[in-house]
């Protein structure tokens, strides 16, 4: 197979790079862009590489900013008492897609798995624990995806905060054991959060 | 929906543009660039960029080049003779991929489709025609679509060049290997039987 413009294979090899798209929607997509205006093709480039170049962790709460603090801490309209924390980014984005959530959160970067060798100093667990005084946090909502790892995470995390006045709840089980709270539908993850629970009757084995 | 930063909104929403990509996948993209290395990430916006930028159209056969002239005509080991027709650059990129043409193209940049507002002028039917005799070509294969517009842009540039000591053919056309006979449809199947073979050339292996 020959291409004719190297320029042109090496912007379609670079969209085969992205996982779930393979050689042929590569070509599909470069010749989409191909036919679109160059300003709007900068457009798109300039802002995969800002992205990438210029973006940061918010200092508090270990999402994606813009600056050291990030949009949703910096939003004085939030509850800066309540603290959804999470896995990942991606748990924040489909969280705040529901609309439900007027709080802040805290992204744990991962779950406490040791068979993956995660332990909790991978984590952003310290950092959590040392918000909850400084921030005075009322409470503390986990919305962790409902298997073994979230709820040894929670475990973990919830003997560390003992004897601290904040109130720790989790999503309801809206969602099935062992699914993915990123693919869940909006209406079931702001049921979830909306009839949340308190963790000791949640994590009981 | 709250983003936490920008720079990430930005980049999702340039995403979501691209045909068949929609919010969940371009943030799927978006993150998985934000995980890889910075040069990468580099390498990915400047290919596009430079590629929107850069690309020319071959002045010989319109198909995409990095110079005048493109990779295929450049190639000194195919048959420049031998020209195959095709309505656009993906025609090329498939015929390509079977590694079984030697010779050049001529992209056409569409057929001619009346219904469409699309006439001979608004291709590259003139170029084509100007190439044969220059460039002492013996055979020109086209490789349209089997439908009506393709058939009259074959009628068409074959009545131009008549009186032309040039070889005219047409891939086969038929069924697909594999196909199912009874799905066919009519045309198809009409053609493949008017156009029958010889069995002696049809099964050589
Ligand atoms: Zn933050
Ligand atoms: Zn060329």
């Amino acid at each position: 197979m020959e291409f004719s413009s190297s320029l042109l294979e090496n912007a379609v090899s670079e969209f085969a790079k992205l996982p779930g798209i393979g050689k042929k929607t590569a070509l599909r997509l470069v010749l989409h862009l191909l036919k679109q205006d160059p300003g709007n093709v900068a457009a798109f480039g300039e802002a995969v590489l800002k992205m990438r170049r210029e973006i940061k962790f918010c200092e508090r709460c270990y999402n994606v900013a813009d600056a050291t603090t990030c949009a949703i801490c910096a939003n004085p309209l939030r509850k800066q008492e309540l603290i959804c924390v999470v896995e990942n980014i991606r748990d924040v984005i489909a969280i705040e897609s529901t609309q439900q959530f007027s709080g802040i959160y805290h992204v744990l970067g991962g779950i406490i798995s040791p068979l993956d060798g995660i332990g909790p100093d991978q984590l952003t667990i310290e950092p959590l624990i040392q918000r909850i005084p400084k921030e005075k946090t009322e409470e503390l909502i986990f919305a962790l995806n409902p298997n073994i790892q979230g709820d040894t995470t929670i475990y973990y995390i919830q003997k560390k905060l003992q004897g601290t006045p904040v109130k720790i709840t989790t999503i309801a089980r809206g969602i099935a054991f062992g699914g993915e709270l990123e693919y869940a539908d909006e209406m079931t993850l702001a049921r979830s959060i909306t009839n949340r629970l308190p963790v000791e009757k949640y994590v009981q084995h």
